[in-house]
């Protein structure tokens, strides 16, 4: 199994609302049989709904809005982008779960959830460097 | 918000048993405290421990291994590498939670747990093409 991820599918219990949080953020997708696309970096993001992929992929769906152990993270290039993010996903109708905080290891972040519940950590981590494209490297620990 | 995502991190309740599971995957990452980092792609996987994600995120954990609502994908270049995927996953401890079958939309898969119950599709889709180094382009849906 080669080191990728090529989707990362968010389970919804309404597209339409979703769709427009995300869209309300700057992405933009499309839109198929009931499927939203998003082209993220080097993978796609998917809006689906949740039963439907519970029972893709042969789960009960069980309750939605908990916290399901999966976490994505945004990182920015700065603490005014993690300001400023998390004031946004909070006006298009998330909820922010935990207001932004330095931390012990030089990282600024702070957490939202969307509509459905999925958690985002916002952060800015001078530590992992980004590049222009937005690609994440992860540093040699060893070396830090 | 650009249209990316820099780190999944997945909640674990035993740290080791997850790496061994990915690793017996073929996947190969750093262990800095307590966490795991592996580079997948243009982003991080990360492997951490599912109270303190949660706490991390200002939810509360719950519990382990029910649906969260997301699905992880991997997409291969063949209908073989699907199933010997599927197989592998399930010597290393996970569980083929929906076994590979062919859908009306032309794609081959399946789909496992790995041991916290984390859901991977494993795919074989040849209307979302893969680079060499394994980036997935969305396809313009408009034009198929």
């Amino acid at each position: 199994m080669e080191q990728r991820i090529s989707l990362v599918t968010l389970g919804v219990t309404d597209l339409a609302r979703a769709r427009r949080f995300y869209e309300a953020l700057g992405w933009r997708g499309q839109e198929v049989e009931e499927t939203v696309f998003f082209q993220a970096g080097g993978l796609g993001l998917v809006l689906w709904g949740r039963e439907k992929l519970a029972r893709d992929s042969g789960r009960e769906a069980g309750g939605a809005g908990g916290f399901g152990g999966i976490v994505l993270a945004h990182n920015v290039r700065s603490r005014d982008e993690v300001d400023a993010l998390l004031a946004q996903a909070e006006q298009a109708g998330g909820r922010v779960t935990k207001p932004a905080a330095a931390s012990p290891h030089g990282f600024y972040s702070g957490a939202f959830a969307d509509p459905d519940g999925h958690p985002w950590e916002v952060a800015h981590n001078p530590g992992f460097p980004l590049a222009e494209d937005g690609t994440l490297t992860l540093p040699d620990f060893d070396t830090l």
